[in-house]
C-alpha cells in the first residue's frame, strides 16, 4: 500500500494506487497492488518486488503494516501480509515519467483517493480502513509526514501534510509548539522565501529515524540515505 | 509470545514460557510456543489454540506483533506471524493450579528471565529481542503496563511495572504527573493502605482502550471485559 498527497481544489488528499484484476476471482476489479512470495524470497523483498511489478512504483523503505489471513478473504485460503509506505507526489511523477521513458508504464493501475474508493476487490476496503485508522493515529506532530515532505520543510508545510492525513484544520501555534518540543526536528539557517514572510526551513534528525527502527534496521539504501518511517 | 512480570530478589524481572521441542529440527532445544495454521481457522485463533495446547496458557487478548519470514530461518521455508499478550503473574499461577488440579498441566513448558535467555531454536532469541524492543518502546506512561496490573493499582504500582520492564528507575515525581496528564486513568476513592501512607487507587478508561484497538477490534471477551492491550 502506497499512500501519496496529491494536490486537489481543497487542499491535499491522501490518495494510492490500484491495480484492476485480469483474472478471477473479482476479475475486472480493483485491489490492493501485491502477489505471491516465491519460495527463495524474504517478505520484505517480496512486497519491494511485487509493488513494481504491478505499479512500477520503488519506495526506498516498506515497512510492514499487519498480516491479514480471515478464513474466507478469498475463494482459497490465503493470507495477506501487507507492507506500506509513504512516497512524495513529485516522486511518484517522477518514476512515472521514467517508466513513460523507457516505454515500460505498467498497465491497469490507477490512483484513488482514500476518501474516494471503489468496492475493491476481497477485503481490500478493509485493509486500507485499517491502514488510514493506524496512519492517523500515528500522525501528530511526530515523524509519519516525514515520507510526505522534501528533505526541507517549513512548519507549515509539516503541518499541512498532517492536516490533510487528519482531513482537519490543526491550530498553527500549537502545532509549532509541539513540532518544536519534539526532539525530532533539527532547524536549518535557511529559510522559504516567495509570497508570504520567509519562513525558516527544518529537517528530520536522521539519528533518530534510524535508531528507532530498531532491531529490524536494515543497511539504508545506498541513493536514499533516509528511509521513509510510517511508525514503529 | 506471553511477558509476564515475576518476583525477584532485585525486583520483579520480565519471563516469558518457553517450550522444549520434541522433534528435529533443534530437538530439544528450547523454542516460542507456537504451531501451525489450520486450514480453517483465522490467524487470531490460531495462535490462542497453540498457546493453550503448548502452554496451556489462555489470554484474553492476543496481539499481532510481525510476521517474521527471512527464507533461511528453518529448514523449510516458514514464516511465523506472532502474536503477543502480557499476563499477571497471579493470572498465570492461576491457570497453572487448574491445570495441576485437573491433571493435564502441559510438560515441556519452562519460565525464563527475558535476560537469562538460553539459545533458543530458529531465529526465536532475534525475536524476542524485536518484542522487548517494542514493548520499551511503547512503555512510558502508556496503557502498556496495562496487562501486569490488577483492575485497580497504586501510581507507585503503575511506576514500579515501567521501571520492570524499562530495567531502569523513573522519577517518582515526573511519573506521576505525566500519568496524570496522560487522559488514560480514571482515579478511584478507593486507597491502597499498609505500611505506607495511604495512596490512591486508580483504573484505566476503559473506554479509550476499546477505541484505540481500532477497525479490528472484536466485541471484548465476556469473562474479561478490558483487553490486554500491548500497543496499537
Amino acid at each position: 500500500m502506497i499512500f501519496t498527497l496529491r494536490p486537489s481544489a481543497g487542499g491535499a488528499v491522501l490518495a494510492l494506487p490500484l491495480v484492476r484484476r485480469t483474472r478471477d476471482p473479482f476479475q475486472g476489479h480493483w485491489a490492493l497492488p501485491g502477489g505471491w512470495l516465491d519460495a527463495a524470497e524474504g517478505l520484505d523483498a517480496a512486497a519491494s518486488r511485487t509493488l513494481a511489478e504491478t505499479t512500477g512504483l520503488t519506495a526506498s523503505y516498506l515497512e510492514q503494516l499487519y498480516a491479514f489471513g480471515d478464513v474466507d478473504r478469498s475463494t482459497t485460503r490465503v493470507v495477506s501480509i501487507v507492507y506500506w509506505a509513504l512516497l512524495r507526489q513529485d516522486e511518484v511523477d517522477a518514476q512515472r515519467a521514467a517508466h513513460d521513458a523507457a516505454g515500460d508504464a505498467p498497465e491497469n493501475v490507477a490512483w484513488s483517493a482514500v476518501e474516494d474508493l471503489p468496492a475493491l476487490a476481497f477485503d481490500h476496503n478493509q485493509i486500507i480502513t485499517y491502514a488510514l485508522w493506524r496512519l492517523r493515529n500515528k500522525v501528530g506532530y511526530s515523524r509519519i509526514a516525514h515520507g510526505l515532505l522534501p528533505d526541507e520543510f517549513t512548519l507549515a508545510e509539516l503541518r499541512e501534510v498532517n492536516e490533510s492525513i487528519l482531513g482537519r484544520r490543526l491550530d498553527p501555534a500549537n502545532f509549532r509548539r509541539q513540532a518544536e518540543a519534539s526532539g525530532t526536528l533539527i532547524p536549518t539557517d535557511r529559510f522559504r522565501t516567495g509570497s508570504h514572510r520567509p519562513a525558516r526551513l527544518y529537517r528530520y534528525d536522521v539519528a533518530v529515524e534510524l535508531a528507532e527502527r530498531g532491531p529490524l534496521s536494515a543497511p539504508p539504501e545506498s541513493d536514499h540515505p533516509v528511509p521513509h518511517r510510517i511508525e514503529e
